[in-house]
């Protein structure tokens, strides 16, 4: 049993992660902070909660989060690098839902999200907490740069292609399409049900954030730069990401079922389907999966990837809790074992 | 542990119940049928249960369903009275989750369901699976006739006043409002996501089954036939029931707030929400409770109660495991104890 | 040809507005004001208006709106009645789409609306601007209070049973779901996608702000105050109003259809529909129909009425178009033709 | 004025054929045929029809529509070339809205569809009806196929670069999203709102037949033939297909915004959106709109096309009432003047 604390436990993510903290045998739930809900309770704020969190809400506070053996941030880009050194002078391990640490290029990061970062220090020792590429590391790990979700996402899809050496890595297309919580939950024009349903969108062509984040790590697994164009998309649903993606094969001879299915044997939440199969994303809602499918239309050079992920789940609060299983050797599957709620 | 046999599993809330069995630790799964799938592996037709389901379809089988402790149908209304009996012979016990058995009175289940009934002398052992009613008798059942999904929204939202004789019982309104997935998994026009989205319509206005169903239900509770006018809704949502009960108050001096909480202090899944509060379907999502707000407009005379569940789980599949809970001595929560995935 | 002015075009019921304006034959659009969006071209906020709406945002300015022959206020509440005033002495005639002139009793007014009033001198003679009740006074109206979304609705439908005087009308319940848009276009978190989709829930039920306005309505037409309860429910769409309304006969011998019928006769926007019908929203999406069913269920003593319009047509601009249409002699449905965009 | 006949009016094609007919000025809606609904009032199938449109389906009648003008055909795949050849040889004019005349090679057409082609000797003479490509011959069309959705989101955006020659015509990628109404109105499971709504999965992969028609177009387009990698993917709405295009960049010096701009300057139904832009799909629901932006992402090699339309509107009936139009030297606008209906 470990003690835990969440920051800023009130967007998507932070509910999120309240619900799978919340039926997780190993961990006593001990502290949640919200600078504008201090005082209200868990579950007036989320009535999916009643009796099942019992805690208030309380401003953040470093001398509470210190007792804690693990603090979650489930906060915006920005705040994690405020008071994250503090906490982890004080012994306790972090896990940051958020961006802070997931670059290790600091002049990239300050680029991309530009303001100065508050603590450069900690970017080398961070570990991107993608366990599929970095179980061991994450084992040992004081600082985990939870990944994006549409990194996780297209990193999951991209890696036995890229790790292999068969495709060509200066043209790689990701095509996604995310559900609306992806945007937060914040007071917004744009995510309105009445501007976001029926109707789909792209956004963010000229350059997003997670473009730098997948060059990265995509790049770490093959030991080059990659060329890649990444388009998101808004599509009318809550939860979900679909990334379909394109590169150009080339080696003609490989299986590329067989790459997939012997790159991810062993992964508990990497499940490629057989062949011409095409994943959906509601079959990994609320769960901690990533589900696959390789393609190559017309036996041609193009290889198309499906890769389907619950953009708060896989991509943010159980990979969160995931990486937490990892570091304090829990099972790896303890309290991620739900079946997604379908239809 | 006891072995558990499924009939039907191909619906909505065959599927439902396969979710909620494949992670109660005391049950084993041992027997799917269904008639047309005979043969595909459970995880093929649904794959959000790959990793979680290892079994495959079965056709029908008196046989090997008599080797279960327990046979859940999950049929269309009229299957389960053609062979719950031999199983019954046999020493299974039996849930039937349509509506064969919930109707005492045979007559008016051949006038409401257009056909003879095939098994009238089970009619009187059998019990309605309503726990907050008939817990004890659901205990020593051999079959129980699991509630239908409105009636378990309107009956509990209604039970407090009607057991309390506070009301007038001849003027009872039920508006309910439903997701589609209440019309359950079958080529259909009528729920196409292009007929059912973007729009909301009553149905059944004239009659709908769930009436005499309720009617009995509230008699049994107060001792006197009730008059209710219901309305049932389609409206574009997967899952939910909202029951907007209206009544007549009879005596002005009640505190309707204490006698809801004082109705339900025990009971596990209802939860009545504090004074002037609006329960949201989502918050019941995927979940078996029911939630719940009384409110008296202005100080008037006519009493409001809002009821939410989840069609497929209060109002389906989760009850049916409760009542299985029930019926074997387990603790009543085991594998329901899920938080809905909000948002 | 009238020159018409629109105050505050960047809302819901300001873009459906504009719209329906931009394709009337009889309108020259002169002038479209916005505080917040002063400068920026109609078609760049509202991309399906470009090639049909030429215009800028202006800042609000009393001149260049006295210009007009015509001047809509698709504001909030309480900004009416702060310029309308000198717009009217300037022999501009006014249609307020909010709530400013539409209660007749100004205490009672400020009771639910919390503000002072600011102009109650024109409570008066201002026209509630309902065609099928008020039609002559609308003609020569110089100032309409456009009804709000609920009480078009709610009126239409419960008008045939009040005005003729078979029912009690002591103990009317309107129990009116609506899609999300009627919350309008502002940055919010009640209403995002994430919050609003995949749900529903009543809000409102200890009082509505609708609540007086249907009351004074129906009282006007029978001459005698009426008891209503009115509980209004969010539900996962964006347009559409479904008012289920239910009252107790107290004249066996009406046959109700005839009633309907011949009620509404000649109103090109009503369409009472054949017996035993359950009109749907999308039957009126974009629309300025407002169809109708009566059903008696078991030929019993309450009555079901079904009411669909459209919150932001019927319900909001379309309904204000027909106005204008009455009060500068057009045909009543020049403009107003369109057929719902279905599915 | 034109007698105008309908073949096959209960489709969503259908439907929305019939929806702008009813207020086209310059047609009189003569026969409109079903066999499976023959003696049905429109009306009564399409409660949004009421008061605009009064024919009864008849059943398909070879005599009652060649006293047509023109016939559209609103049928699946494989009925218009069975009966269309004996209405040309009576003189009247047809619009196909189905596959059968799309492809020039009967071959590729009898492989892709699966059967074998009832009317080949109609091929050559059929005109491909993208009016921006092939307006001149449409005019004097007898036969006009009118393209697939996804063909005229895909062609009217690759349109620009493949005709001037910028881009590598080997490797072009088509990622197309789709509302659900693509796949017609017929009982179906897969398009249920319980399995298509919140949740997206793309189809097709292997191969589709909208494939072979967008590589014709292209390659009448350029001269030569193109690589084409075509990927579908359902989404959770009804209506709108949004088409992410990929080519490489061959010329750098080429200004994509200029090029888009002045191949379509004098496109009625073709709006480039100015740089930087992002087409949303609800800005053209209902309407004979395309909508494109062009981008080059981080001034790379790649060109990423956004092609928004409305798959039953441009991709099926309004486009078919355009080519009608251009046919009978109508204004090509005439009756397709509508603003989308937003929100």
């Amino acid at each position: 049993m470990i003690r835990v604390g969440v920051v800023g436990g009130t967007g998507y993510t932070g509910v999120e992660l309240l619900r799978v903290l919340a039926g997780h045998p190993e961990v006593s739930l001990s502290v949640i902070t919200s600078r504008s809900e201090a005082g209200t309770s868990v579950a007036e704020l989320f009535p999916s909660l009643r009796r099942h969190v019992e805690l208030t809400f309380s401003a953040p506070d470093v001398e509470a989060l210190a007792e804690c053996d693990l603090v979650f941030y489930a906060t915006p880009n920005g705040t994690a690098m405020q008071s994250a050194p503090e906490l982890l002078k004080a012994g306790v391990r972090v896990v940051d839902l958020a961006a802070d640490f997931r670059l290790k290029d600091v002049s990239l990061w300050e680029k991309w999200y530009g303001v100065p970062h508050a603590a450069p220090e900690l970017l080398e020792d961070a570990v991107y907490g993608l366990p599929e590429i970095n179980r061991v590391a994450i084992r040992s790990a004081r600082l985990v740069a939870n990944p994006g979700c549409y990194p996780t996402a297209v990193q999951l899809g991209f890696l036995p292609l890229v790790s292999e050496g068969v495709i060509a890595l200066d043209g790689l297309i990701a095509d996604a399409k995310s559900g609306v919580s992806g945007a937060g939950r914040k007071a917004s024009m744009a995510t309105l049900l009445c501007e976001a349903s029926e109707s789909l969108k792209a956004y963010g062509v000229p350059g997003h954030r997670h473009l730098p984040e997948i060059r990265q790590g995509l790049a770490a697994v093959c030991g080059q730069s990659v060329g890649l164009t990444f388009v998101p998309h808004l599509t009318p649903m809550i939860r979900g990401i679909h990334a379909t993606l394109y590169a150009r094969l080339e080696r003609a001879d490989i299986d590329l079922q067989v790459l997939y299915e012997s790159r991810y044997r062993d992964e508990p939440f990497v499940d490629v389907l057989p062949a011409d199969s095409h994943p959906e994303t509601r079959s990994v809602r609320g769960t901690n999966m990533c589900r696959l499918a390789v393609h190559r239309p017309q036996g041609g050079k193009t290889v198309v990837t499906l890769s389907v992920i619950d953009n708060l789940a896989k991509g943010a609060a159980t990979q969160a809790v995931q990486n937490m299983n990892i570091m304090f050797g829990f099972q790896e599957k303890t309290g991620l074992d739900q079946v997604a709620v379908v239809p």
